[in-house]
Protein backbone atom coordinates (compact mmCIF):
# COMPACT_ATOMS: atom_id res chain seq x y z
CA UNK A 1 0.00 0.00 0.00
CA UNK A 2 1.55 3.39 -0.88
CA UNK A 3 2.16 5.41 1.94
CA UNK A 4 -0.09 9.50 2.58
CA UNK A 5 2.69 11.50 3.96
CA UNK A 6 1.07 14.13 6.38
CA UNK A 7 1.38 17.94 7.38
CA UNK A 8 0.70 20.54 9.37
CA UNK A 9 1.77 24.18 9.54
CA UNK A 10 2.00 26.62 12.60
CA UNK A 11 2.01 30.21 11.47
CA UNK A 12 3.64 32.55 14.97
CA UNK A 13 2.98 36.30 14.87
CA UNK A 14 0.63 39.02 16.84
CA UNK A 15 0.87 41.00 13.43
CA UNK A 16 -1.24 37.92 11.43
CA UNK A 17 -3.67 37.91 14.21
CA UNK A 18 -4.23 41.58 14.44
CA UNK A 19 -4.49 41.89 10.92
CA UNK A 20 -2.07 44.28 10.35
CA UNK A 21 -0.58 41.69 7.74
CA UNK A 22 -2.36 39.58 5.31
CA UNK A 23 -0.59 36.14 5.49
CA UNK A 24 0.62 35.03 2.17
CA UNK A 25 2.18 31.99 3.34
CA UNK A 26 -0.37 29.56 4.48
CA UNK A 27 -1.95 29.48 0.50
CA UNK A 28 1.59 29.07 -0.72
CA UNK A 29 3.18 26.17 1.21
CA UNK A 30 -0.12 24.62 1.15
CA UNK A 31 -0.13 24.76 -3.05
CA UNK A 32 3.77 23.73 -2.62
CA UNK A 33 2.86 20.93 -0.73
CA UNK A 34 0.23 19.60 -2.91
CA UNK A 35 2.79 20.05 -5.77
CA UNK A 36 5.13 17.47 -3.77
CA UNK A 37 2.63 14.78 -2.62
CA UNK A 38 2.41 15.79 0.69
CA UNK A 39 -1.11 16.34 2.43
CA UNK A 40 -1.97 19.31 4.25
CA UNK A 41 -3.97 18.13 6.92
CA UNK A 42 -4.20 21.31 9.55
CA UNK A 43 -3.21 24.47 10.04
CA UNK A 44 -2.82 26.95 13.10
CA UNK A 45 -1.88 30.36 13.33
CA UNK A 46 -1.08 31.57 17.21
CA UNK A 47 0.49 34.61 18.75
CA UNK A 48 3.95 35.30 19.58
CA UNK A 49 3.50 33.37 23.22
CA UNK A 50 5.66 30.65 24.19
CA UNK A 51 2.57 28.87 25.95
CA UNK A 52 0.54 28.85 23.07
CA UNK A 53 3.06 28.18 20.71
CA UNK A 54 4.73 24.95 22.38
CA UNK A 55 1.18 23.70 23.09
CA UNK A 56 0.14 23.69 19.22
CA UNK A 57 3.79 22.43 17.88
CA UNK A 58 3.55 19.88 20.23
CA UNK A 59 -0.16 18.78 19.15
CA UNK A 60 1.12 19.37 15.45
CA UNK A 61 4.19 17.43 15.24
CA UNK A 62 2.66 14.43 17.13
CA UNK A 63 -0.24 14.18 14.59
CA UNK A 64 1.30 14.72 11.41
CA UNK A 65 4.61 13.74 9.36
CA UNK A 66 6.37 17.29 8.97
CA UNK A 67 5.19 20.57 11.06
CA UNK A 68 6.24 23.97 9.03
CA UNK A 69 6.59 26.85 11.40
CA UNK A 70 6.33 30.89 9.72
CA UNK A 71 7.48 33.70 11.82
CA UNK A 72 8.96 34.49 14.49
CA UNK A 73 12.75 34.27 13.77
CA UNK A 74 14.11 37.44 13.67
CA UNK A 75 16.36 39.83 15.92
CA UNK A 76 14.24 41.27 17.92
CA UNK A 77 12.05 40.59 21.78
CA UNK A 78 8.91 39.21 19.78
CA UNK A 79 10.94 36.49 17.85
CA UNK A 80 10.82 33.71 20.28
CA UNK A 81 9.96 30.76 17.72
CA UNK A 82 13.68 28.95 17.95
CA UNK A 83 13.88 28.87 21.81
CA UNK A 84 9.73 27.56 21.92
CA UNK A 85 10.80 24.86 19.71
CA UNK A 86 13.63 24.15 21.60
CA UNK A 87 11.71 23.66 24.42
CA UNK A 88 8.78 21.76 22.96
CA UNK A 89 11.38 18.99 22.07
CA UNK A 90 13.07 19.68 25.69
CA UNK A 91 16.74 20.48 23.93
CA UNK A 92 18.94 23.09 24.92
CA UNK A 93 19.58 26.18 22.35
CA UNK A 94 22.89 27.95 22.01
CA UNK A 95 24.36 30.58 19.68
CA UNK A 96 25.26 28.21 15.95
CA UNK A 97 28.86 28.48 15.56
CA UNK A 98 28.72 27.92 11.70
CA UNK A 99 26.27 30.68 11.92
CA UNK A 100 27.84 33.25 13.94
CA UNK A 101 30.76 32.69 11.78
CA UNK A 102 28.86 33.74 8.46
CA UNK A 103 27.63 36.37 10.94
CA UNK A 104 31.21 38.04 11.88
CA UNK A 105 31.98 37.72 8.00
CA UNK A 106 29.00 39.76 7.34
CA UNK A 107 28.65 41.87 9.83
CA UNK A 108 31.32 44.32 11.10
CA UNK A 109 31.77 45.51 14.69
CA UNK A 110 29.19 46.98 16.49
CA UNK A 111 26.65 45.79 13.89
CA UNK A 112 27.02 42.29 15.42
CA UNK A 113 24.73 42.73 18.31
CA UNK A 114 23.65 41.22 20.86
CA UNK A 115 20.21 41.15 18.62
CA UNK A 116 21.31 39.63 15.41
CA UNK A 117 23.29 37.26 17.13
CA UNK A 118 19.84 36.41 18.49
CA UNK A 119 19.43 35.35 15.04
CA UNK A 120 22.03 32.48 15.60
CA UNK A 121 20.58 30.71 17.82
CA UNK A 122 19.54 27.02 17.20
CA UNK A 123 18.05 24.13 18.82
CA UNK A 124 20.58 21.21 19.65
CA UNK A 125 20.57 18.92 16.54
CA UNK A 126 18.72 20.73 14.55
CA UNK A 127 19.97 21.03 10.71
CA UNK A 128 19.75 24.64 9.28
CA UNK A 129 18.26 25.51 6.18
CA UNK A 130 20.12 28.68 4.86
CA UNK A 131 21.57 29.80 1.62
CA UNK A 132 24.29 33.08 0.40
CA UNK A 133 21.20 34.86 0.44
CA UNK A 134 19.16 33.85 3.54
CA UNK A 135 20.72 36.02 6.61
CA UNK A 136 18.88 33.97 9.57
CA UNK A 137 19.08 30.45 8.58
CA UNK A 138 15.93 28.20 9.37
CA UNK A 139 16.12 25.00 10.52
CA UNK A 140 14.80 21.30 11.02
CA UNK A 141 14.65 19.72 13.96
CA UNK A 142 12.73 16.59 14.07
CA UNK A 143 9.64 16.30 11.59
CA UNK A 144 9.37 20.26 12.66
CA UNK A 145 10.93 22.78 9.24
CA UNK A 146 11.60 26.24 11.07
CA UNK A 147 10.94 29.32 8.68
CA UNK A 148 11.35 32.89 8.50
CA UNK A 149 7.67 34.89 8.07
CA UNK A 150 8.79 37.36 5.06
CA UNK A 151 7.22 35.61 2.34
CA UNK A 152 10.18 35.62 0.08
CA UNK A 153 12.66 34.31 2.69
CA UNK A 154 10.19 31.12 3.53
CA UNK A 155 9.86 30.34 -0.06
CA UNK A 156 13.36 30.45 -0.58
CA UNK A 157 13.85 28.02 2.56
CA UNK A 158 10.90 25.30 1.04
CA UNK A 159 13.09 24.95 -2.12
CA UNK A 160 15.74 23.85 0.32
CA UNK A 161 14.43 22.23 2.87
CA UNK A 162 11.99 19.95 -0.02
CA UNK A 163 14.10 18.00 -1.34
CA UNK A 164 15.24 16.59 1.61
CA UNK A 165 11.22 15.11 2.61
CA UNK A 166 9.71 12.02 1.71
CA UNK A 167 6.61 12.43 -0.06
CA UNK A 168 3.61 10.31 -0.67
CA UNK A 169 1.70 9.34 -3.95
CA UNK A 170 0.48 12.37 -5.34
CA UNK A 171 -3.00 13.54 -5.43
CA UNK A 172 -4.26 14.04 -8.91
CA UNK A 173 -6.97 16.67 -9.85
CA UNK A 174 -9.21 17.84 -12.51
CA UNK A 175 -12.21 20.58 -12.76
CA UNK A 176 -14.75 21.36 -14.75
CA UNK A 177 -16.52 24.41 -14.83
CA UNK A 178 -20.41 23.39 -14.01
CA UNK A 179 -22.17 26.39 -15.95
CA UNK A 180 -24.64 25.80 -13.12
CA UNK A 181 -25.28 27.32 -9.76
CA UNK A 182 -24.41 24.88 -7.11
CA UNK A 183 -27.78 23.90 -5.99
CA UNK A 184 -28.93 22.28 -8.92
CA UNK A 185 -25.69 20.13 -8.92
CA UNK A 186 -25.40 19.14 -5.34
CA UNK A 187 -27.97 16.37 -5.81
CA UNK A 188 -26.35 14.15 -8.52
CA UNK A 189 -22.77 15.33 -6.93
CA UNK A 190 -23.82 13.26 -4.25
CA UNK A 191 -24.75 10.23 -5.96
CA UNK A 192 -20.99 10.59 -8.10
CA UNK A 193 -19.52 11.06 -4.70
CA UNK A 194 -20.78 7.67 -3.29
CA UNK A 195 -20.51 5.65 -6.61
CA UNK A 196 -16.82 6.43 -6.71
CA UNK A 197 -15.43 6.37 -3.16
CA UNK A 198 -11.66 6.67 -3.60
CA UNK A 199 -12.15 9.94 -4.70
CA UNK A 200 -12.78 12.98 -3.30
CA UNK A 201 -15.15 15.48 -4.97
CA UNK A 202 -15.63 19.09 -4.24
CA UNK A 203 -17.53 21.82 -5.18
CA UNK A 204 -16.42 25.74 -5.55
CA UNK A 205 -19.48 27.93 -6.22
CA UNK A 206 -18.22 31.53 -7.66
CA UNK A 207 -19.94 34.54 -9.46
CA UNK A 208 -18.72 34.01 -13.51
CA UNK A 209 -17.50 36.86 -15.69
CA UNK A 210 -21.31 37.57 -16.17
CA UNK A 211 -21.55 38.40 -12.57
CA UNK A 212 -23.67 34.61 -12.50
CA UNK A 213 -23.60 32.15 -9.58
CA UNK A 214 -21.49 29.57 -11.30
CA UNK A 215 -19.83 25.92 -9.81
CA UNK A 216 -16.36 24.50 -10.17
CA UNK A 217 -16.11 21.12 -9.73
CA UNK A 218 -12.97 19.31 -8.87
CA UNK A 219 -12.44 15.56 -8.45
CA UNK A 220 -9.37 14.62 -6.77
CA UNK A 221 -7.33 11.14 -6.46
CA UNK A 222 -4.26 9.06 -5.80
CA UNK A 223 -5.18 6.95 -8.86
CA UNK A 224 -5.64 8.08 -12.37
CA UNK A 225 -8.20 5.16 -13.50
CA UNK A 226 -10.99 6.24 -10.45
CA UNK A 227 -10.20 9.71 -11.05
CA UNK A 228 -10.76 9.28 -14.92
CA UNK A 229 -14.06 7.37 -14.24
CA UNK A 230 -15.48 10.09 -11.37
CA UNK A 231 -14.39 12.95 -13.70
CA UNK A 232 -16.26 11.45 -16.82
CA UNK A 233 -19.46 11.04 -14.53
CA UNK A 234 -19.08 14.58 -13.32
CA UNK A 235 -18.73 16.10 -16.87
CA UNK A 236 -21.76 13.70 -18.18
CA UNK A 237 -23.81 14.94 -15.50
CA UNK A 238 -22.80 18.87 -16.39
CA UNK A 239 -23.90 17.37 -20.09
CA UNK A 240 -27.14 16.40 -18.56
CA UNK A 241 -27.48 19.65 -16.63
CA UNK A 242 -27.17 21.76 -19.85
CA UNK A 243 -29.56 19.68 -22.20
CA UNK A 244 -32.31 20.28 -19.85
CA UNK A 245 -31.99 23.95 -19.92
CA UNK B 1 -11.11 46.22 35.53
CA UNK B 2 -11.93 46.37 31.99
CA UNK B 3 -12.86 43.33 30.19
CA UNK B 4 -11.04 41.81 27.32
CA UNK B 5 -12.91 39.68 24.50
CA UNK B 6 -11.05 36.90 23.14
CA UNK B 7 -11.85 34.95 19.69
CA UNK B 8 -10.76 32.22 17.61
CA UNK B 9 -11.26 31.32 13.82
CA UNK B 10 -12.33 28.32 12.36
CA UNK B 11 -11.78 27.89 8.41
CA UNK B 12 -13.11 25.09 7.00
CA UNK B 13 -12.03 23.45 3.68
CA UNK B 14 -10.19 21.07 1.65
CA UNK B 15 -10.10 23.70 -0.67
CA UNK B 16 -7.80 26.13 1.68
CA UNK B 17 -5.57 23.50 2.91
CA UNK B 18 -4.96 21.89 -0.71
CA UNK B 19 -3.86 25.76 -2.14
CA UNK B 20 -6.73 25.77 -4.86
CA UNK B 21 -8.34 27.99 -3.21
CA UNK B 22 -5.79 30.53 -0.99
CA UNK B 23 -8.44 32.12 1.89
CA UNK B 24 -9.21 36.09 2.22
CA UNK B 25 -11.55 35.69 5.30
CA UNK B 26 -8.65 35.33 7.72
CA UNK B 27 -7.34 38.28 7.06
CA UNK B 28 -10.69 40.19 6.97
CA UNK B 29 -12.19 39.55 9.78
CA UNK B 30 -8.93 39.48 12.30
CA UNK B 31 -9.28 43.11 11.04
CA UNK B 32 -12.59 43.54 11.76
CA UNK B 33 -12.25 42.15 15.01
CA UNK B 34 -9.58 44.82 16.14
CA UNK B 35 -11.65 47.49 15.03
CA UNK B 36 -14.40 45.82 17.57
CA UNK B 37 -12.44 45.92 20.28
CA UNK B 38 -12.08 42.07 20.05
CA UNK B 39 -8.64 40.24 20.45
CA UNK B 40 -8.35 37.37 17.87
CA UNK B 41 -6.15 34.85 19.83
CA UNK B 42 -6.02 31.97 17.54
CA UNK B 43 -6.85 30.07 13.83
CA UNK B 44 -6.97 26.94 12.77
CA UNK B 45 -7.59 25.18 9.06
CA UNK B 46 -9.36 21.96 9.13
CA UNK B 47 -10.84 19.77 6.13
CA UNK B 48 -14.10 18.95 4.97
CA UNK B 49 -13.74 16.41 7.42
CA UNK B 50 -16.85 15.49 10.78
CA UNK B 51 -14.23 14.63 13.46
CA UNK B 52 -11.44 17.43 12.93
CA UNK B 53 -14.33 19.82 12.92
CA UNK B 54 -15.90 18.82 15.98
CA UNK B 55 -12.56 18.85 17.61
CA UNK B 56 -10.86 21.90 16.22
CA UNK B 57 -14.83 23.94 17.47
CA UNK B 58 -14.62 22.28 20.82
CA UNK B 59 -10.96 23.17 21.50
CA UNK B 60 -11.72 26.46 19.93
CA UNK B 61 -15.21 27.52 21.75
CA UNK B 62 -14.38 26.65 25.15
CA UNK B 63 -11.01 28.68 25.10
CA UNK B 64 -12.46 32.03 23.68
CA UNK B 65 -15.46 34.06 24.31
CA UNK B 66 -16.17 33.67 20.51
CA UNK B 67 -15.54 30.99 17.22
CA UNK B 68 -15.79 32.40 13.55
CA UNK B 69 -16.06 29.65 11.36
CA UNK B 70 -16.08 30.07 7.75
CA UNK B 71 -17.28 27.02 4.84
CA UNK B 72 -19.10 24.25 4.29
CA UNK B 73 -22.73 25.67 4.73
CA UNK B 74 -23.65 25.23 0.62
CA UNK B 75 -25.49 23.02 -0.78
CA UNK B 76 -22.75 20.09 -1.31
CA UNK B 77 -22.19 16.80 0.14
CA UNK B 78 -18.85 18.17 1.13
CA UNK B 79 -20.38 20.79 3.48
CA UNK B 80 -20.56 19.60 6.64
CA UNK B 81 -20.34 22.42 9.07
CA UNK B 82 -24.01 22.22 10.06
CA UNK B 83 -24.40 18.85 11.34
CA UNK B 84 -20.38 19.15 12.95
CA UNK B 85 -21.79 22.66 14.68
CA UNK B 86 -25.00 20.78 15.78
CA UNK B 87 -22.98 17.52 16.93
CA UNK B 88 -20.41 19.30 18.44
CA UNK B 89 -23.21 21.48 20.79
CA UNK B 90 -25.01 17.84 21.03
CA UNK B 91 -28.61 18.93 19.78
CA UNK B 92 -30.26 18.21 17.16
CA UNK B 93 -30.47 19.60 13.66
CA UNK B 94 -33.65 20.28 10.65
CA UNK B 95 -34.66 21.91 8.22
CA UNK B 96 -34.91 25.58 9.63
CA UNK B 97 -39.53 26.54 8.99
CA UNK B 98 -38.44 30.45 8.42
CA UNK B 99 -35.30 29.54 6.01
CA UNK B 100 -37.65 26.72 3.78
CA UNK B 101 -40.29 29.33 3.59
CA UNK B 102 -37.76 32.05 2.17
CA UNK B 103 -36.65 28.85 -0.25
CA UNK B 104 -40.24 28.58 -1.05
CA UNK B 105 -40.91 32.22 -1.94
CA UNK B 106 -37.19 32.24 -4.09
CA UNK B 107 -37.03 28.68 -5.88
CA UNK B 108 -39.66 26.97 -8.06
CA UNK B 109 -40.76 23.42 -8.57
CA UNK B 110 -37.58 21.39 -8.83
CA UNK B 111 -35.34 24.37 -7.78
CA UNK B 112 -36.12 23.40 -4.44
CA UNK B 113 -34.24 20.21 -4.62
CA UNK B 114 -33.09 18.38 -1.58
CA UNK B 115 -29.39 19.69 -2.24
CA UNK B 116 -30.67 23.63 -1.66
CA UNK B 117 -33.27 22.31 1.03
CA UNK B 118 -29.60 20.90 3.02
CA UNK B 119 -28.87 24.83 2.91
CA UNK B 120 -32.11 24.88 5.13
CA UNK B 121 -30.61 22.45 7.69
CA UNK B 122 -29.89 24.87 11.14
CA UNK B 123 -28.99 23.49 14.51
CA UNK B 124 -32.01 23.69 17.40
CA UNK B 125 -31.63 26.46 19.31
CA UNK B 126 -29.41 28.85 16.58
CA UNK B 127 -30.56 32.09 15.82
CA UNK B 128 -30.15 33.13 11.86
CA UNK B 129 -27.91 35.41 10.07
CA UNK B 130 -29.84 36.25 7.23
CA UNK B 131 -30.98 39.45 4.94
CA UNK B 132 -32.11 39.78 1.82
CA UNK B 133 -29.23 39.67 0.04
CA UNK B 134 -28.13 36.27 1.70
CA UNK B 135 -29.11 32.89 0.46
CA UNK B 136 -27.81 30.43 2.60
CA UNK B 137 -28.17 31.63 6.17
CA UNK B 138 -25.52 31.46 8.50
CA UNK B 139 -26.50 31.24 12.08
CA UNK B 140 -24.94 32.15 15.81
CA UNK B 141 -25.20 28.77 18.77
CA UNK B 142 -23.76 29.49 21.84
CA UNK B 143 -20.56 31.71 21.33
CA UNK B 144 -20.26 29.89 17.88
CA UNK B 145 -21.05 32.09 14.74
CA UNK B 146 -21.11 29.79 11.58
CA UNK B 147 -20.81 31.93 8.11
CA UNK B 148 -20.05 31.70 4.37
CA UNK B 149 -16.56 30.83 2.88
CA UNK B 150 -17.54 32.84 -0.47
CA UNK B 151 -15.79 36.16 1.11
CA UNK B 152 -18.42 38.29 0.08
CA UNK B 153 -21.27 36.49 2.00
CA UNK B 154 -18.99 36.07 4.83
CA UNK B 155 -18.64 39.71 4.95
CA UNK B 156 -22.71 40.88 4.68
CA UNK B 157 -22.79 38.05 7.63
CA UNK B 158 -19.88 39.93 10.26
CA UNK B 159 -21.74 43.35 9.70
CA UNK B 160 -24.80 41.30 10.54
CA UNK B 161 -23.31 39.61 13.89
CA UNK B 162 -21.27 42.55 14.57
CA UNK B 163 -23.74 44.16 16.69
CA UNK B 164 -24.94 41.80 18.54
CA UNK B 165 -21.25 40.98 20.16
CA UNK B 166 -20.04 42.02 23.28
CA UNK B 167 -16.94 43.78 22.64
CA UNK B 168 -13.59 45.16 25.27
CA UNK B 169 -11.38 47.83 25.31
CA UNK B 170 -10.09 48.79 22.20
CA UNK B 171 -6.29 47.87 21.62
CA UNK B 172 -4.85 51.48 20.29
CA UNK B 173 -2.11 51.03 17.72
CA UNK B 174 0.72 53.32 16.93
CA UNK B 175 3.49 52.76 14.40
CA UNK B 176 6.36 54.56 12.93
CA UNK B 177 8.96 53.78 10.17
CA UNK B 178 12.60 53.08 11.73
CA UNK B 179 14.85 53.66 8.29
CA UNK B 180 16.96 50.78 10.08
CA UNK B 181 17.47 47.36 9.47
CA UNK B 182 15.68 45.05 12.24
CA UNK B 183 19.13 43.77 13.77
CA UNK B 184 19.65 47.33 14.82
CA UNK B 185 16.72 48.09 15.96
CA UNK B 186 16.19 44.93 18.10
CA UNK B 187 18.53 45.66 21.37
CA UNK B 188 16.90 49.16 22.41
CA UNK B 189 13.28 47.90 21.40
CA UNK B 190 14.21 44.72 24.17
CA UNK B 191 15.01 47.36 26.70
CA UNK B 192 11.85 49.88 25.58
CA UNK B 193 9.41 46.97 25.65
CA UNK B 194 11.06 46.09 29.31
CA UNK B 195 10.20 49.39 30.38
CA UNK B 196 6.43 49.63 29.01
CA UNK B 197 4.78 46.64 30.70
CA UNK B 198 1.55 47.00 29.44
CA UNK B 199 2.38 47.46 25.86
CA UNK B 200 2.88 45.05 23.02
CA UNK B 201 5.87 46.48 20.83
CA UNK B 202 6.09 44.54 17.24
CA UNK B 203 9.15 44.76 14.88
CA UNK B 204 7.78 43.64 11.22
CA UNK B 205 11.23 44.23 8.82
CA UNK B 206 9.85 44.89 5.05
CA UNK B 207 12.00 45.68 1.86
CA UNK B 208 11.47 49.49 1.11
CA UNK B 209 11.16 51.66 -1.83
CA UNK B 210 14.82 51.80 -2.77
CA UNK B 211 14.75 47.98 -1.93
CA UNK B 212 16.86 48.56 1.38
CA UNK B 213 15.82 46.32 4.33
CA UNK B 214 13.71 48.36 7.15
CA UNK B 215 11.46 47.77 9.57
CA UNK B 216 7.93 48.89 11.29
CA UNK B 217 7.91 49.15 14.80
CA UNK B 218 4.39 48.82 16.22
CA UNK B 219 3.06 49.80 19.68
CA UNK B 220 -0.09 48.58 21.26
CA UNK B 221 -2.12 49.20 24.01
CA UNK B 222 -4.99 49.41 25.54
CA UNK B 223 -4.10 52.89 27.44
CA UNK B 224 -3.52 55.66 25.47
CA UNK B 225 -1.12 57.52 28.39
CA UNK B 226 0.93 54.29 28.17
CA UNK B 227 0.74 53.86 24.42
CA UNK B 228 2.06 57.05 24.22
CA UNK B 229 4.75 57.12 26.54
CA UNK B 230 6.53 53.59 24.80
CA UNK B 231 5.94 55.50 21.49
CA UNK B 232 7.75 58.07 22.85
CA UNK B 233 10.69 56.36 24.26
CA UNK B 234 10.77 54.09 20.36
CA UNK B 235 10.32 57.63 18.08
CA UNK B 236 13.38 58.82 20.22
CA UNK B 237 15.63 55.39 20.09
CA UNK B 238 14.69 55.75 16.43
CA UNK B 239 15.85 59.36 16.05
CA UNK B 240 19.21 58.63 17.92
CA UNK B 241 19.43 55.76 15.52
CA UNK B 242 19.57 58.45 12.57
CA UNK B 243 21.83 60.74 14.38
CA UNK B 244 24.33 58.00 14.97
CA UNK B 245 24.44 57.47 11.41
Amino acid sequence: MSEIVTAGILVIGDEILSGRTKDKNIGFIAEYLTNIAIDLKEVRVVADDEADIIAALNALRHRYNYVFTTGGIGPTHDDITADSVAKAFGVGIDHHPEVVARFRERFKGQDLNEARLRMARIPDGADLIQSATILAPGFMIGNVIVMAGVPSIMQAMMDIVAPKLKSGVKMLSESVRANAREGDVGGPLREIANAHPDTIIGSYPFLDENQQPNTNLVVRSRDQAKLTAAMDAVKAMVEGLKAAR
